[in-house]
């Protein structure tokens, strides 16, 4: 038995069924690694000693690489020092201060652990703003798992009431949405662009983000945009200034600290006295060891190339991968930013192609995911795009030659 | 102005109204501080120099002290191999078989960063096994601040509607919850003694928590002991152990890593097949720094006497204050147990008394807190006992001359 396969059976036992959430691989192609001893850079080792170009990031937590050494240092010379204690580190105003200059419509900030905890924080100073309930979401939207905005088993109807779905980039649904919640619209939640899982991505359309503003701004409710998952990749600033829309909260993670643990909630002082009256704490929330290495994570995305690199490679891969598709006569979408590359087949409903791709790509050191977007960081560089593009033209053929039979694996997402 | 002072004046411009939280000192007596350069073992040097020997231990998190070289160590090791990324490390396997191991109903385990994130997960497990709703909490019993638990601004009535409330250490009043519920029963929370914020502690009665997995056991709801706080602290297992009580589930956090962010819940096989259906994940929440910790803290919870040592140092503390306040003709009740400290004093409605000591203490370099309970860690040592005893000493004869104002610092606390 490989190392990695008596891990995958070890983990069966001590975990309620294996490793969870969106690590857990049992939806994923077969031969998908789970366990991995090193990272540094672009590339993973995993368990049995076989290397990977990641073109996950860790779900997009490394803007910079994996292991950065100068970010690490940061870290590491502040928790030597202190990390969480009976009180906060001077570090943690300094990177409020930095972070707040920083992003155009943010007057303060509240420093989280989880980026669910950011999206929650919001939901609540709204709610706790407008004395209203409802909270606009676009429909396959992602906001975190907390029980306002998910559908999981052991969230309560009461939980879930305060929800009105729309339909991301269309405007008249989005107006009925707003009439949907009559007097009691507390928030219009919004992703920076259609990142769901399983669809084509769609840029954010200017007239909806507009739209969506100008619906706050008569009905008194709070425009939220939830950047956790985009933040950074788009832009030196939230990611709605591409389409000139500031909200009034904005929710950060993954990146902030380049992967080490740390979200923020990001408000204006509109909202400033509802979020001085809503309670909130967590024992880590305050560990400036993630603050010393955000200040660092700040100053490269201030000083660097680095959106315009991620913004050229990301370029180079789409346009290589639409070649070398072409040329194996192979049907392939690519949508959204380069920066948060997505990648689905034509004809392919239930990812029978996409597997079969994902799968060849990861059997040639190139881990891909089959249906999320990905996230290209600032430590590929072309050569890895090169690798990157040898191996998808031998995926192509091989999947082009393959009888591929239906896809069973993605019924474990919903079992 | 202090450095302080300036630190606090800064933090009123970015953070809603300053520093907020557990961490926030406008509800504490005047003189307390906020801001801290370093911290190790049991002391920690706030940003003007001074030094004090911490009774708070982060609220909980270090067992063993601050910056302990060992645990911080194994962290940064782990870190340079790899942190968070797109997989997990196989020390999550690990840390998960050693936890269940040495927590008696363990089964499984799921790892998360908040404290909160355990207690929530807790309940929504619990209401997916059940297919029920309601869940019964003690008055003044804290378990996280989530929305289900929480009585902030922001909360709405549908995510309150599940909460039936009892006394803790009441049946009675533990049967009529049970009752009020009916056939819509999901858990029993308990926390492991009572430590409610402004009250004397107590030990929690063998019969009131074997009525609890009674009811719960006739009624197939889960009994979930909220070990956040507590966790390690009074055993070396889950803390109702003590009181031959085994839960369905339980939740840890704070202290499981010495301070290095990660909690957990812990479940029993009777639970695992809802933990397997109930949605969760986090960007952070496989970070493998804090379980390479979270590994050297549990070797050293299971073959070293910390807990024979921080038992014994609480007594020595717990002895030697009794002595002190009678000596000075001070009424102090110290209750809960001796590793987790708790001072009120007689006749002291609005703590101002609580207040002016808690103040004479901070300002003779000793760091207690007025209104919540403390923490004693494994790095305490005599001396430091008998250093704390000669200031409460002065402190509690300044208290006892003093002409004492109405406490106006509590207020802050609800404005």
């Amino acid at each position: 038995m490989s190392r990695q396969d008596a891990l995958k059976q070890r983990a069966q036992s001590v975990f309620p069924r294996g490793i969870y959430g969106h690590l857990g691989t049992r939806a994923m192609p077969e031969n998908f690694p789970q366990f991995f001893t090193s990272a540094k850079g672009v590339r993973m080792t995993d368990v049995d000693g076989k290397e990977y170009i990641d073109y996950m990031c860790a779900y997009g937590l490394n803007l910079f690489g994996y292991g950065d050494e100068e970010i690490n240092n940061a870290f590491v010379e502040q928790m030597r020092k202190t990390d969480t204690l009976t009180g906060v580190s001077p570090v943690m105003v300094e990177f409020a201060e930095r972070f707040t200059g920083i992003v155009s419509h943010a007057d303060w900030a509240v420093f989280v652990k989880n980026g669910t905890d950011a999206t929650t924080l919001g939901a609540m100073i709204a709610r706790a703003h407008t004395k209203r309930e409802k909270i606009i979401i676009a429909e396959g939207a992602y906001h975190g798992m907390a029980a306002w905005s998910s559908a999981s088993p052991g969230v309560t109807a009461g939980e879930k009431a305060g929800r009105i779905s729309c339909t991301y980039n269309d405007v008249e649904s989005l107006e009925r949405a707003v009439m949907e919640a009559g007097d009691d619209l507390a928030a219009i939640f919004a992703t920076p662009f259609k990142h769901d899982v399983f669809i084509d991505q769609a840029e954010p359309d200017p007239i909806y983000a507009r739209r969506a503003r100008d619906l706050c701004d008569k009905t008194g409710a709070l425009l939220v945009v939830d950047d956790v998952r985009a933040g950074f990749k788009l832009a030196r600033d939230c990611s709605w200034s591409v389409v000139g829309v500031e909200p009034d909260l904005s929710a950060w993670g993954k990146c902030i600290a380049n992967g080490h643990p740390i979200s923020a909630l990001l408000g204006s002082d509109t909202a400033r006295e509802a979020a001085a009256k809503v309670r909130y704490t967590g024992s880590f929330w305050f560990q400036s060891g993630p603050m010393a290495a955000g200040l660092v994570t700040l100053d490269r995305i201030m000083n660097t190339p680095y959106l315009e690199n991620i913004q050229s490679l990301g370029h180079s891969l789409r346009e290589g991968m639409a070649k070398v598709a072409q040329k194996n006569g192979v049907g392939l979408r690519q949508t959204g930013p380069v920066t948060m590359a997505m990648f689905l087949f034509d004809d392919d409903p239930d990812l029978r192609k996409g597997y079969r791709f994902c799968a060849e790509m990861v059997s040639r050191g190139v881990y891909m995911h089959p249906f999320h977007n990905m996230f290209i960081s600032d430590a590929l560089t072309l050569d890895d795009v090169v690798q990157t593009l040898d191996a998808a033209d031998e995926a192509f053929r091989a999947l082009a030659a393959a009888e591929l039979a239906p896809n069973t694996r993605l019924a474990a997402l919903t079992a």
